[in-house]
């Protein structure tokens, strides 16, 4: 994303839909990168370059880097100054954060600064007010957990709250929190009619949908419910199935392919909706 | 905490109920620490060093060491080595965690083993599912947030699912989670009403309870709504007034006896319970 530029203006510039999740496990790696002096940024880099032709954005899970151990975060800082550097794309650091006063302003250097992503994954369970250091920075995106994509999302989130569940309180909050133009939602594939609700409660936010691949979410269905009234406003989340195309030593040429046909299956999906509308 | 001992079993036979902050900011830290080779490890070593004798517990947040940049998970990883080789304090990594599936299990890996937590928070919104990771830990704790201590926590928080706040329906959950023994909740000291029906609808959880000192909650309040039937059960944090207690040469000794006056009004407090009760 341009730094300036608010989430809702690079939405409507984009292209494609397609999100890569950048989310290495190291006993999934491929030989090829094994012996390299961190083999999890060579691969992210091979993936990133393979890959960038199709996708408008990365989306690294925080919890993988920080799994790696204490150079997890330095992998991870030189993962996201290199795909700056090597392509246009949004950076979307997935964090799902949330945290009071002090903290919260020290998430928002951690990850905004010290990391430079382009746009966070944020929790809403503490409210607004506990989220305000990163939704202050109008230049950076702020994608909040709305209907997310797990088995039992529902145990909260659906909890009814004067006749309407939860999430759907939270995604009319959220549309109240834009006042920068730089918020949009979690909303997981696995849950086309709840991504159908959300999109019709807030026609203008941009959704960060993950869950399709091999949580079992319909590609199909989430474009097709989650699309604008523009024919934007999306991101498709895919991870293993680009990252893991291939363990051999053509990997980064399956996962280009595997991306190039995510993104043409939303395009069709895509241009199936224009169809139909 | 022993490891093998679950969270419950640790609480019924501690004495002291003060939980310690290890919060450190890089320009509050006092000038004798500043030219240490790691100047937040050296500082919270003295910390530690001054107040284990009236600490039962020692509570980082993780945002603080991740805004340090890549090499803070290594200062809070070294910290908490310190902590376990010099006293038998609980550590509890205040994380506010909720992720889902494999990226759960990261953040479980990452926490728990790579830093070596013995506890750490998490946040409900997603459900049990998402935290299994960590609750089936039954030698590590889990304390899940309730209602947290900033001022705009009742956005979704106080919402009336079937008449009741969100807050009250997120503490009998957890109870239903707490086969393992290892559950706890966190409840804001600065708002003593809700704790009062958290410790009345939960009667045998352990309570993490921030929020006395600059953030103005009372902790004869807290204490006295958030004690157990046995007494205990439940740990008051207190990070700013004791790490910051004075920024001179000698920071060490002044935040021992921070922690022994908190410690004290803690133990004043809890006598006067048993009095009126």
């Amino acid at each position: 994303m341009k730094r300036k530029e608010n989430l809702g203006d690079w939405f409507r510039r984009q292209e494609s839909l397609l999100c890569v999740g950048l989310d290495p496990l190291p006993e999934r790696l491929p030989q090829a990168v094994r012996d390299a002096a961190d083999p999890v940024l060579t691969f992210n880099q091979a993936i990133v370059e393979a890959t960038a032709p199709w996708a408008a954005a990365y989306k690294p899970n925080l919890a993988f880097y920080e799994a790696l151990g204490p150079s997890g975060l330095e992998t991870l800082r030189q993962t996201i100054a290199f795909i700056h550097q090597y392509c246009p794309a949004l950076v979307i650091v997935d964090a799902k954060r949330a945290d009071i006063g002090h903290s919260s302003a020290a998430y928002a250097r951690a990850i905004l600064d010290q990391l430079g992503a382009d746009a966070v994954t944020l929790n809403p369970y503490l409210g607004r007010q506990a989220l305000e250091p990163f939704l202050e920075r109008a230049d950076r995106g702020c994608f909040i957990l709305c209907r997310t994509s797990n088995p039992g999302a529902g145990e909260f989130q659906d909890l009814s709250v004067a006749g309407r569940p939860l999430y759907q309180v939270v995604a009319e909050r959220v549309a109240t929190w834009n006042e920068r133009g730089n918020c949009g939602l979690v909303v997981g594939a696995t849950y086309p009619q709840e991504l159908s609700q959300v999109r019709r409660l807030c026609p203008d936010l941009p959704l960060l949908i993950p869950g399709v691949g091999a949580q079992g979410g319909s590609l199909q269905q989430a474009v097709s419910e989650g699309l604008d009234r523009g024919g934007g406003g999306i991101l498709i989340n895919s991870s293993r199935g680009i990252l893991y195309a291939s363990a051999e030593s053509d990997f980064a040429e399956s996962s280009a392919r595997a991306a190039r046909q995510v993104h043409d299956a939303i395009e069709q999906a895509r241009s199936q909706r224009s169809v139909d509308t």
